[in-house]
């Protein structure tokens, strides 16, 4: 896929100041353009040319280009000596979500799968280390976590990460535990790379993935693989649980099959869609 | 705000290959690389560069060069000759989402709306012409419309645009109707301006807006403004039906009344939070 080549890892490289900017295909003003945009983010929704030049790591001058850019093509407003970013820069990530195959038809299937379960459910991809919320519905509890989609979170401590770590190959599973931090969010997080591992392949081998407590306390999550048009496995579906105590037969039981079930109806989408994409002129609509 | 002033018509004069390419503080290869990100969407999740080029209005060279810089960043993958999105391009949009002061404490807020009124709501914002869904959160239907965070629609055939529109200045207004494409998307669309004017006119002054299929049959809409830490309105929040017979006496009885205090708490956490943002030290945390 070439995805999980380019990574943190390369990115963190160029802290340095060398490496990617001397590559003669590297537009650098890009790169420092979504670093800036970057820069942005919880509890900084207005930042000073100076905050935005030392959290992106660019001089003053670079930074205030770059934020006049933006603001000049109104995906960034500037109010006093402060820059915010507006509405706009999400139409950035909808071009990824729109474009993703699953997007379009998954909502309803998550929603009915909501419905049966009375659980917050959701469906994620893997990025670089992080699993990625691609689509989430939640179910509204006390102390429930208010995040959507774009929250990462990182694959070791999660159910959909465990699924999708193992559906990769030998060689983007060893660059997974190259870089990936295996930090203890609880007491039971599993950190031991040996132990991971393995719970990964037990994981795979028995289809589905259910962690309790190891990414937060009183925190469970029940997942599957989706099965992609290419029959491979890209993203997975979830159902999460925020109780003090659930029993694993409990929610093996009750839960495994209508999200199996829904897992399976996306697959099915999935490959219809494909078929009726090769009945499709080549050139794609604009 | 200096945003309304940045809109779709600046974009537009660029299509000349002149203007603001030759400002100054202006980074072309920015700008570029934004259009490279937006080339991809609906039904093109693989692109090759000639169709990466020509959507973007690059050369073929230029085109490349940027793909090759996403690709080097983990924004984008590429696979046999077909370039695409990768998670990481979220990212951008989520900076967006968690630097708005609402975003954090108005889903649970939403959420027990939903709960409540059984019907899909959401908060908005507008950006240029059209109103962007900043949280949504669907009810299950049959036909319901299947978008979530960053869908756009035209604010003049909404409820969230009329009451956003209510609330610009004048020269603000001026130039929405200045830029804005006032089509008919059904038979009782308002098209007019005077017309539009007047009911945005008295939609603000009721404190609500309710319009009934005019973005599309059967679709109804209700909603109110959220008043923003600074007084102004920025945001509004939302009940949409998607049924084919609705009495707006019966709308107005028993849904703005949890609407309004839905709007209601959400101004008054805004208002809490900008309180204790005081107390905080002025440097920003990392």
């Amino acid at each position: 896929m070439g995805r999980r080549a380019h990574s943190k890892g390369i990115e963190q490289e160029t802290a340095g100041g060398v490496g990617l900017e001397a590559q003669p295909d590297f537009v650098a003003g890009f790169a420092r353009g979504l670093k800036v945009i970057r820069a942005f983010g919880e509890n900084s929704h207005m930042l000073t040319l100076s905050q935005v030049a030392e959290r992106s790591g660019l001089t003053a001058a670079g930074a205030r280009r770059l934020l006049l850019t933006l603001v000049t093509l109104g995906y960034a407003g500037t109010k006093d000596r402060f820059y915010f970013l507006t509405p706009r820069i999400l139409s950035l990530g909808y071009s990824y979500l729109t474009s993703l195959p699953l997007y379009h038809f998954a909502q309803p299937i998550l929603e009915e799968l909501v419905e049966k379960t009375g659980e917050t459910c959701a469906v994620g991809v893997l990025d670089d280390v992080d699993v990625v919320y691609v689509l989430r519905i939640p179910v509204r509890r006390i102390a429930s976590g208010d995040f959507g989609i774009g929250t990462r979170r990182p694959a070791h401590a999660t159910s959909m990460g465990r699924i999708l770590l193992g559906h990769l190959n030998e060689r983007e599973l060893a660059d997974y535990f190259e870089r990936a931090d295996l930090r203890a969010y609880t007491g039971t997080t599993v950190t031991d790379p040996k132990l991971l591992r393995q719970r990964i392949k037990e994981d795979r081998e028995q289809g589905y993935s259910w962690i309790t407590g190891e990414m937060a306390e009183h925190v469970s999550g029940l997942s599957v693989p989706i099965i992609g048009e290419d029959s491979r496995v890209n993203s997975a579906i979830n159902i999460s649980f925020n109780r003090p105590k659930i029993s694993s037969n409990e929610v093996l039981r009750e839960y495994l099959p209508p999200l199996r079930d829904a897992a399976d109806q996306i697959h099915r989408s999935l490959m219809l869609r494909d078929r009726s994409m090769a009945d499709r002129p080549t050139r794609l609509k604009g």
